[in-house]
C-alpha cells in the first residue's frame, strides 16, 4: 500500500528515502470490511485517512432520522471527519467503509509531527486542503442553487463511477434527494 | 487599517518589523461603497480580501435566476471567491460589498510570494483555510440535513448580528429559503 501512496504523492512532494520511511511508519496500513464503522457519531475523530482501494463514506444523521452522505472518498484521496479531527471535538458525522477497502491511517499526533518535521509536508497538506475546500464550496453551490435534476446531471458528468458503484440509497443521500426521485431521474436517461 | 490587521494576526504569527512592512506593502487598503461589485461572475478572481470594517458577500446566481449568498465575510475575517482565486479559472460567484467597508486586498502573485518568502505565513494561511473549510462543511450539514426552521434557529444562536445587520433578502439567500419563509420564522420568535 505504501508504494501506491508514494506514487500518488510523488508529483506533490520530494522526499529523501529516510523521510519516506518515516512517512510510511506513521501512515498505518489497514484493511476494512464492507459496512465497517471507522468513526461513530459523537466520538472525537483521532485519525485521518488515505484510500488506496475502495471507498469511505462520511455520513450525517438528519433531524428527520435520515442518513445523509456528506462526502465520499475514493482511491487516491485523503478524507477525514475534518471538523472533529481538527478541533478535537466530538464529530457530527460518522465514517463508514462503503466497500471492502485498503486504507492508510494517520493519527492526530503524527499528523502534527509531519507538519512540523517534514519539509514540504505542510505545503502538500495545504494544497490538498485547498482542493477539498473547493469541492465543498461546489457542493454548497449545487445544494443552494440547483434543483435535483441538475445536481444529478452534474454528478453523472463529473463522477459517473459514483452512480455505478454505490447503492442508490447512498447516491440519493449524497445528492440530498429521496431514493424515489433518484430512480425517476435514472429512468429518464 | 494595517494596525488593525496586525492586531488580528498577532496571536497567529510572529514577524519582524521588516516582515510586517513587507506584508503591509502587499496587502493594499481599499474603501468600498455599499453595493460595489468587487468581482463579476465569469471573471477570474485576482484578489483575496481581509475585512477591517463592514461586510462582503459572495453570491451565486441559481438556475432559476435567484441570487444566493454563498458566504458572508465580516470584520476580522479573510474571504475570496476561493475556487477562482486558487485555480485561476472564471468564477461561478460574484463578490459585492454589502455595506460600505474598509478592506485590505492581496493579489494572487503577492499571495504566492508571502507563502514562499515569509516564514510562518503558510501555516497562518493553512490554519485560516482549515477554519473556512470547517465552516463550509457545517453549511453543507445544515443544507442537507436540517429544515428551514432549524437552520434559522442555529443562525440566530451562532451569528445573530447577521440577522440584525443585513437585508432580509440576503439572510434568506444565505439560508437557502424564500423571503416569505424567513419573515414567517422571524415573526414566530
Amino acid at each position: 500500500m505504501h508504494e501506491i501512496f508514494k506514487s500518488y504523492l510523488t508529483g506533490q512532494i520530494k522526499l529523501t528515502n529516510e523521510q519516506w520511511q518515516l512517512v510510511f511508519r506513521l501512515w498505518k496500513p489497514t484493511v476494512t470490511k464492507r459496512g465497517e464503522v471507522l468513526l461513530q457519531k459523537g466520538k472525537v475523530s483521532h485519525n485521518t485517512y488515505f484510500v488506496v482501494k475502495g471507498c469511505l463514506g462520511i455520513f450525517l444523521s438528519g433531524d428527520d432520522g435520515h442518513e445523509y452522505t456528506r462526502f465520499l472518498v475514493f482511491e487516491g484521496k485523503f478524507g477525514s471527519a475534518f471538523p472533529s479531527f481538527t478541533t478535537r471535538k466530538p464529530s457530527a458525522a460518522s465514517i463508514l467503509s462503503i466497500e471492502a477497502s485498503q486504507i492508510l491511517l494517520l493519527n492526530y499526533r503524527d499528523h502534527q509531527y509531519l507538519l512540523d518535521h517534514i519539509p514540504g509536508w505542510e505545503r502538500l497538506f495545504r494544497i490538498n486542503l485547498e482542493k477539498e475546500y473547493i469541492y465543498s464550496i461546489q457542493r454548497i453551490e449545487s445544494l443552494i442553487s440547483m434543483d435535483a435534476k441538475r445536481r444529478y446531471e452534474i454528478l453523472l458528468e463529473q463522477n459517473p463511477k459514483l452512480i455505478q458503484r454505490l447503492p442508490s440509497k447512498i447516491v440519493a443521500g449524497y445528492l440530498g434527494i429521496s431514493q424515489e426521485t433518484l430512480s425517476r431521474l435514472k429512468s429518464k436517461k
